[in-house]
């Protein structure tokens, strides 16, 4: 049994610093292990206490009758550390580190986190600064969350990994009190050890987990948890993250809280979206979306029948469905017959979705009939179900009928809960209806579960490492630039670089036609700023456009340039950007942008983790919002996809043969030519260290 | 009294149709009425009881004792026409018709509509397909809706209008779950009278309203509503409205549901923004911004300080309102120390924001001088307070202190409560605290407490009417639509039409210069398409040009070209689209986007109600996503913008003074060139009927 099956399901717990004040929060684990029907041995440790709720105290760990499999450490900072060295001499599994001010606290905080780190030896460690875990399961609660005071905890499918111990405690009562079951829930703390990586992968294998949840703030082994997702994807079991992080205030703060290193929330959003990690919009998403995918049915589609008593509840699913993009389409003529015979009402009057059977719904026979009959129609995929104030009354009865309906299709059905009616929220989660009190929730829930499973795969071979040693660091000028993204393979524009006017000249000659000539110069940025970019030159007047342009960026900067560049000017074809970037936590992603001036602006853009595959440079192009652009938008040709998918495939196999090197790439503009022409990239700059 | 504060106010009510039966939803109104503390008359009427609730029963309305000032209908359609004919004869005040079948049904249930309000004559009429409506100021209850089960139901400054009688009771439920308390709720239902812009228009009057929440299926009288939503404005009564129709599949349901015309959605964006009126994202947002708006405090800038115990929340508060654009920035110097002599730590050491204060926080002293200590620095508008689980012992401490500290300052404060604990977001609301269970929700609040009161402006003087009547029905072609432009004012491209290719020559030549060239025709809509347009053509070459262009299109389309146009090209300034659209529920809008075929594929535009002011001009020009483009992006000049405002205003007269014979009318591209040149059109279109 590995260390972390241990952690989750002790024999034996010792409980150090317990106090015998059930109001103290070192009261309560001892109680809570108590009250939640742990059936293992509790050993509370306190040299002040003889007995606390019923069993014998100890003095001190050496006191102990035998090795626990898990100690909860309840001291304060400078009491744990010994704690822990003496639960670990002894052979202790795993402990539990409650106390904060450790690598949340500064500098002094990081130093006692790597004391108890080493105090801790081959000993496991959860935490430090954390609320502990809880497994419902086996009713097992190693935990000071105040949540543990409800009464009725049902266990279920979904476990929860949080980084944040007051989090576990909001998401446990809120989901109690929703009738939601977990199955584990562990607050992981600080990572002085076990991380929020161990544990998806521990759960993979856990048969009682059917769904993860993670609440996140950063990832501090990024490799293990990309590991960890995709055994979770393989076994089919979806993972939902909340990740803190998408503002600048919220980094800091998340920073702040727990000492986790922040990697870009782009570079999160790319990681999860290649892992099929699904990504909680909202807080309450964190909830919704678990509770819908533990249940077992999906949609094959996006059509959604809804069926109301009350027209307002009804056009709020429906306008909600149709943000979210469903079709709310008109039944079908065998199901309004069937309707209609329900509701006795005109066979030829269309019913209308949402069909709203009125105060005739409130009789269980209609309303259980309507679900039947909407739930068999091949024209719907999913079924959504107003409950309105008329259940109030009987809730038992609404509740059961939808229950009885779901029981006999394969379809999933959410019922919206219009008035305030907690307990047949409850109701139905126990009975395994989705039930929801927001409208863009029953959208939400349903997205995920008509979405298809996500074509996870796993990263294709490695790409030989290519050290550059031959290129020195810093920013390369553009010509170098370019010659390094040709080395790789990437169609670059035909051009030439010159020391002095006459030699651009010659090179002019060459390539012929109407040509852009440009100053080279790593120390200007901004070349077109300063008077150093001409587009549509003649050849036969390079040197002397040559001359001005040399005269006027010296004017201008007092730098010399170190020489002139003379190319081809692209003509036709739309223009997009390409480049890496390098998150110091996440490794690198690859950026594909709509270019020019206005799409720039808009943002829009996309990017992956490397290493990516063919599959994810397509779909990378077809996520742009400008993609109608690239297929022939009005009347312009098609342009050459193929190629642009082979260019972000070598740029990608660029940022992984240099690796760490490459601080920076970027083609800006590349054109994509109308097809069967391929991509030139017409300008780019990279940065080696 | 006018008829609708009788109708909220009635000194005697007759229920016409009660059953003696409370379970039944026809017994429900006389035992609500009772039940919630109705000291006027109730007049039960049935044929068939001599007496309901204790109460003496009238067998028509012809028995009853006098004329009631209101009536509550609850028979069904068969038999509601005679009763409503009868009410009116008696001379009653108002009549609630609760039963369905009317307008919602069809063409029968539009006639039966016709019929009711026929029969109503001089007496108003509320409904029919209405719940009836709510008074708690007066706590006088003239509803079936079951939220009226509820025991306590406190009266607070909110009131609510919907046209759905189910989301009347739903927002009655869950607004009174939270503590929070309502003035008056009306179901407008079919609105065969009395309609949501009569009921807005009573509230702006009525001193309990403070908040007017409205929840809106579609608008019969724009009119009505503007002109009651601009005396909210005055009378400083925020409006907030959910309004569904933002999707096909919702504008579809609202339109069968009460049978309400529906509008654009975006032309009700529009119509909310001139008016001031707050627009809900979300359902819940119709709870949370009302009782916000309800308390007196906001918040005079966007810098939030975020008080917690448990790290977790605070990072969620710090990532929603660093999303929703607000700043979460450190303390200041003398707050810091304040919060270290309270906690008892190094006042050199950074405190941060979130203000984590731990378990310290927990104990009373502290958290209370914490509250106060971030309401009372400089650097803060606002302060989030997280209440975590710790609070579940003890609610009224928690709650006592927030309350406490908020007495004492201007500022607005919002309590996140992180665990599931409804009976602490009642308790802090009924003190008058901000209580909210979703981080996102806290930044909504936030958003519109902190926003500037809407500078509302009545319409501009009205413009004169011009018939056109020398214009026919019907397309205009290219040179015809700026013809017309350009007599509103609107600088217009130089150009000239031209039957034939030597004309087109002599047109050429007076402008001078690289041309475009055009066929002129109202039956080619997509000129380019077929080959009619050509940019680029030197003065000398038009004829030629002419005569290949002429050729080819006749041999695309079979269509004989009227002639063709000779322009100036336009070179330099950024592209714009200016359009005008016509909504037959709302109006006329003008429309602003950005132009060039990226552009346009991200969608960019804005649109505003006609009248329009310049400051309405101005604000449309910044509200682009484009915007930078104007202003001297990258290096390019800076465009006219005074040009363009007065371009949009042109056109926007150009509306207004024709009137509903202009269908559709387009300019793209409009140019606006650099500082001081203009704008000017290079392409438009102008549809008359």
């Amino acid at each position: 049994m590995s260390a972390i099956a241990r952690l989750l399901r002790p024999r034996s717990v010792a409980v150090v610093g317990a106090s015998a004040d059930p109001a103290k929060m070192t009261g309560r684990p001892v109680g809570y292990l108590q009250r939640h029907g742990f059936s293992g041995e509790i050993w509370p440790v306190n040299p002040r206490a003889q007995n606390i709720a019923g069993l014998p105290c100890f003095a001190d760990v050496a006191a102990l009758p035998a090795a626990p499999d898990v100690a909860i450490v309840l001291l304060a900072p400078d009491r744990a550390t010994e704690a822990v060295r003496a639960l670990a001499a002894r052979g202790t599994s795993a402990a539990i580190v409650l106390a904060s001010g450790y690598g949340e606290a500064g500098p002094d905080g990081a130093r006692r986190q790597l004391e108890l780190r080493e105090a801790a030896g081959a000993m496991r460690l959860l935490g430090p600064n954390t609320i502990g875990l809880v497994n419902l399961t086996d009713r097992i609660v190693l935990s000071a969350t105040g949540a543990l005071e409800a009464a009725d905890l049902p266990s279920g499918g979904v476990s929860l990994v949080s980084q944040s111990g007051g989090i576990l405690g909001a998401l446990l009562s809120r989901g109690a009190a929703r009738g939601m079951g977990f199955a584990k829930l562990v607050s992981t703390g600080n990572e002085a050890d076990l991380d929020v990586s161990d544990f998806v992968e521990h759960l993979v294998d856990d048969p009682a987990t059917r769904v993860i949840a993670l609440y996140m703030e950063g990832l501090r082994r990024p490799g293990a948890f990309r590991a960890a997702a995709l055994r979770a994807a393989g076994a089919g079991k979806p993972i939902v993250v909340f990740k803190v992080g998408r503002s600048a205030s919220g980094a800091r703060a998340a920073v702040s809280h727990t000492g986790a290193l922040a990697g870009a929330d782009r570079m999160y959003d790319a990681l999860f979206g290649q892992l099929g990690v699904i990504r909680a919009t909202t807080f309450d998403d964190l909830l919704d979306l678990p509770a819908a995918l533990v249940q077992p049915r999906r949609a094959r589609g996006r059509r959604i029948a809804i069926l109301t008593s009350t027209g307002g509840a009804g056009a709020l699913l429906a306008d909600a469905f149709g943000l979210a993009g469903f079709e709310v389409p008109m039944p079908d003529g065998a199901t309004t017959a069937r309707m209609a015979a329900l509701l006795g009402s005109d066979p030829q009057e269309p019913i209308g979705n949402p069909v709203d059977v009125t105060l005739a719904g409130v009789r269980p026979d209609v309303f259980k009939g309507a679900i039947e009959a909407l739930l068999e129609s091949p024209e719907y995929d999913a079924l959504a179900v107003v409950v309105g104030s008329s259940a109030l009354a009987q809730p038992a009865i609404a509740a059961g009928a939808i229950a009885e309906g779901q029981a006999r299709s394969q379809k999933p059905i959410v019922a919206y809960v219009s008035p305030h009616a907690p307990e047949i929220v409850a109701l139905l989660n126990r009975q395994g209806v989705i039930a929801l009190t927001a409208p863009e929730a029953c959208a939400s829930v349903l997205a995920v579960l008509a979405a298809p499973a996500a074509a996870v795969v796993a990263p294709s071979e490695p790409v030989a490492h290519d050290p550059l040693a031959a290129l020195p660091a810093g920013s390369l000028n553009e010509a170098d630039s370019k010659a390094l993204f040709a080395r790789f393979g990437l169609p670059v524009v035909q051009e030439g670089s010159a020391a002095t006017p006459d030699a651009a000249q010659a090179i002019a000659e060459r390539i012929g036609g109407e040509l852009v000539l440009k100053i080279l110069s790593n120390a200007i940025l901004h070349k077109s700023d300063v008077g150093g970019v001409r587009v549509g030159v003649p050849a036969a007047e390079i040197a002397s456009a040559a001359r001005d342009m040399l005269t006027q960026v010296r004017a201008a900067t007092g730098i010399e340039p170190e020489g002139l560049l003379v190319q081809q000017r692209v003509r036709g074809g739309v223009e997009l950007i390409l480049g890496l970037i390098r998150d110091p936590q996440l490794g690198t992603g690859v950026l594909l942008g709509m270019g020019g001036v206005a799409s720039e602006l808009m943002g829009d853009s996309v990017v992956r983790l490397l290493p990516i595959g063919p599959a994810d440079a397509a779909d990378m192009i077809r996520t742009l919002r400008g993609y109608p652009l690239l297929t022939g938008w009005r009347g312009a040709p098609a342009c050459d996809l193929a190629a642009l998918e082979q260019a972000i495939l070598s740029f990608a196999r660029m940022g992984e043969a240099i690796g760490s090197r490459l601080m920076e790439a970027e083609i800006n503009p590349l054109f994509v030519l109308p097809l069967g022409r391929g991509v030139v990239a017409a300008d780019g700059l990279a940065v080696l260290s």
